[in-house]
């Protein structure tokens, strides 16, 4: 049966859906590792208030309250539909932060920094799959 | 072998432990659905920009956008250990900005309505669970 | 002359600016009391880490981080052309946020907490003048 | 008069007074005009819904949502002392954000477009000024 209208509109309606379809799914991995890792990190600057020796913790307590920060933000640009090229750079600053972020948690045994500086790796491979397919 | 001292101590270390995670996990559960609602509703708030009659939008794109931030504070809230008592007042207020914006975007076809709708909803009962349980 | 049309649309025009105006402007000043509260409650929270004693800064800290992120969102949520009505709950809890971090803040000496502590009584100030006007 | 212990105490306790101030004086500066902006683009992204062409101001509306989110980031980075070297290329992010926003906002005639293009180039000379400073 020939239907070029019909054709012609559902494979536009179809394009459309899977448009979005893949566009909302691409980020949701990402944005989904960046609310992780922000909660963790929250939650981590929290916890950290409660070790004995908080001195010890104050450089991790900063590292947990900026990157948690940057995840948030990055994470609610990546539901707005731009060109990626604009958010490159933020994209790799978020990556770097969680680098720096995890080093600091990995030293100290508390499970908040451990749990936090693993967060903090998983969201460092995310970004890097970002920047590496755009 | 008696070790009032010892055992007094692990119990403590216990108690302090199991306090945590359940506390951690308790939070994880709200957190995690309160930013699930926060990327719906950022995400629908910038899709509705594409739709044909963006002026019957408008309302949508409204509640999407104080939802999603109402969510985000809180389960940046949640991270924060302050009895909960605290934040009753707030989960209230989530609760019922959830609910109206479950049903705006509910009364819209776009499937990035109906799924933001959906994850204000699933909102609204774990705000309520929280509600209860405290 | 008679200009119907003319003078009705004039009239729509200038009502409609002044609408944007005066709502802009009240919406204004809370905001910018806001802002600043939360200024200072970000400043405060990483300043009380370099405290001789931290542990007693702890509660201090907590209430910075929450009064810091209700502020912040509150002020997101008065850019929104909403009826006033929707945010009076939320302008309450911010009050009595605000309220509980001063009195905690106004109990230490440093000149970081005293700041927080002033911030904090003029954003009280300011949502009870915003909930009496509307 | 000699007294080494207490020059040198008093030397130390100035300066980190002095530090302190020095710090928190710069960064509330940069701080309050990011603020200013985001608070400008919050508006103008909300304010455009009412404009008779929506569809022309989606570019706006995403650029000031974008725009808002980044400089109340870096607003609550600046909050935390960390060395500002950690900060340079968010700041040239934010910096090149706003111009773009800028430019975007001051192609509208509209009074909250206008107003937001004269805010975000009062952060953009803000950020040049921090990135030449440090």
């Amino acid at each position: 049966m020939y239907m070029p209208i019909g054709n012609s509109f559902r494979f536009t309606a179809i394009k459309k859906y899977q448009s979005y379809k893949i566009n909302l799914m691409n980020h949701e991995e990402l944005i989904s590792t960046l609310n992780e890792c922000a909660n963790y990190c929250n939650h981590c600057a929290d916890a950290c208030l409660e070790e004995d020796h908080i001195q010890m913790m104050v450089t991790c307590i900063r590292y947990d309250r900026m990157c948690a920060e940057v995840c948030s933000s990055l994470a609610k640009l990546l539901s707005i539909n731009v060109p990626s090229q604009k958010l490159m750079a933020l994209v790799e600053y978020c990556k770097n932060l969680c680098a720096s972020c995890a080093e600091e948690c990995s030293s100290h045994e508390a499970q908040h920094c451990q749990n936090c500086a693993a967060a903090c790796k998983r969201c460092v491979d995310a970004c890097s799959k970002f920047l590496y397919n755009h």
